[in-house]
């Protein structure tokens, strides 16, 4: 098959090197390798089975290539192209197009074992810095706003700039924890309040995604057993924590993904908050925080061995609270493990 | 005229309001703001002059819209829009399609003055960022890497996550510094070292660029009076400050980009530095830290009152030391003047 790549992760998953400004061309047995020349140094040592080429102007030498080459269909993701780039890359080429979306995405679903060893890494580091931004919160984090929080979360994640975040982390108090995607605000934590942490961190370009919900007392933890004092709060949290337990235990290859999805919904829906579980059960985590598969209420996927998803019910009741666990697993001899 | 826009901030510069999942249409006097309900709040406060639709799919909805009205032609910029999104936008679309390269940034190439207000503020509190950054390091960051470096600039510059950064930060040491982008390295910063600082902050989603090339003894500072030990790097300094100035003196409006170019270049080229001079003088500055007009040694581009751009040139020598020192003007009365 032959393909072009300009996505920086599809293209690192091809040849184990990438740069904000490059491409990969696949023609039969070749393969190629461009980028700029602040890129030359590390390219040269990193980029394997694919010949270099440092050039200006990425496109109008990919057009030569193509040009100079006898092939006849080339395959592209039309995600991954902006028209004006697609312009340059085609002009007067002689060559069949073929537009397959997420062709990448596809070919990375299922993980190759070192894949999963470095994502177990990325997903105890993010573990690890869930604890030091416990840490952080008990000793300097009450009475300091969402902002506050948030670049808090961003100083443990990355470890003072050592390592890249997977996201922007979320960082929600109380009501704002409502809000799935919650953007911080000035809203204050305060002690005994309800705190919702999404984030991740990448260890050797791979994700880590991780969500914990907590009663934030002074000695608090972001352990999954949690006490709140308000009832309502307490039996959503028990349901979304009964129901991602459900689905790490029960999650099975073979299955489909909507039954995947169905293990935590059926007892959210079962507890009566089936209304306010308003998002999919979990999605893949690779190079890409968001990946196939996708374990939602409509997908046939079959889960296979070797797949690495969340699993992240919820529950959010508008203008009171939100609850969200999540944690990373791999399909591994037909169960899902936690990573 | 017609046009569809969908880059953030082009956006936000038509309607005083922008999400990261947005689309803006005018159709003669009409305009329509499409977001998903994740911004819905926000959007109904701050969107000025145009309906706020909300909706799932954005694509599908626009070519509705379209579909409906009875225009004839449509502005769009492909750089803007991926082949994918523009097959959902365009799909049994009986309307003229004109690719416009660039068209909002040309629009934006002359600021009205709340623009140059909003970039003077950004410009002045980057500055003052930049002091606080120099606290940091002669109190706590010789001895340390460029990674911790950087992420010390990242907390200065955002004010402990108060402010957006225009970019990641450029933090160098020494030989480091001899790489226009450099990237952080393990380099350790010891007293006595060069140090290249190139960073900005959003204001009001306005950006703000400003480099400083120090000799950092245990009293240094961000001022552009700086006394390097060795000859050759005070030598390139000096050039390079000369450089910065003149060219700060002499803009005029009614002058070409390249012009502006020269005032830096051909000092540099005189005091023999001509070859590691290996950039352009400048670049525009506003909602995008990159935008027009480009002052480089090829454009024809007339400078005018209103526009706002960097005066940034450098002298790189390979594997042994970089200098560039960079501030922002805006062309105002027929000169320019530092923000």
């Amino acid at each position: 098959m032959n393909y072009i790549l300009k996505n920086e992760n599809a293209i690192y998953y091809e040849c184990g090197y990438s740069s904000d400004n490059a491409l990969y061309i696949k023609l039969g047995a070749e393969a190629f390798f461009l980028t700029d020349s602040r890129y030359k140094i590390e390219a040269e040592q990193s980029v394997i089975d694919a010949e270099v080429i440092i050039v200006r102007d990425l496109y109008k030498k990919a057009n030569k290539i193509l040009k100079k080459s006898k092939i006849k269909k080339l395959n592209y993701d039309p995600k991954e192209w902006s028209i004006f780039a697609f312009e340059k890359l085609t002009n007067n080429l002689e060559i069949k197009l073929h537009s397959k979306p997420d062709f990448s995405h596809k070919k990375r679903i299922i993980k190759r074992f070192e894949e999963i060893e470095t994502l177990t890494i990325a997903s105890q580091l993010g573990a690890e810095a869930f604890d030091f931004f416990a840490d952080m919160v008990r000793s300097d984090g009450f009475h300091r706003d969402e902002y506050s929080l948030t670049y808090m979360a961003k100083t443990a994640l990355s470890e003072y700039g050592k390592y890249e975040l997977s996201f922007d982390p979320i960082v929600a108090v109380n009501a704002n924890a409502s809000k799935p995607h919650a953007m911080p605000t000035a809203k204050i934590l305060e002690k005994k309040d309800l705190l919702l942490v999404d984030a991740g961190l990448k260890y050797k370009r791979y994700c880590s995604d991780r969500t914990r919900t907590v009663y934030a007392n002074k000695n608090f933890s972001f352990d999954t057993e949690q006490k709140f004092k308000n009832k309502k709060i307490q039996k959503a949290y028990d349901t979304v924590l009964k129901a991602h337990d459900n689905a790490i235990e029960k999650a099975r290859t073979g299955m489909k993904a909507k039954e995947v999805d169905a293990l935590t919904r059926n007892i959210i829906d079962k507890a009566g908050f089936g209304k306010y579980f308003v998002h999919s059960t979990g999605h893949g985590v690779g190079l890409d925080i968001h990946e196939m598969p996708y374990i939602s209420s409509k997908s046939n996927t079959i889960i296979e061995d070797g797949m690495v998803y969340t699993i992240e019910p919820g529950i959010y009741i508008p203008d009171e609270f939100g609850i969200r666990i999540e944690d990373m697993v791999a399909m591994i001899d037909g169960r899902a493990i936690v990573l």
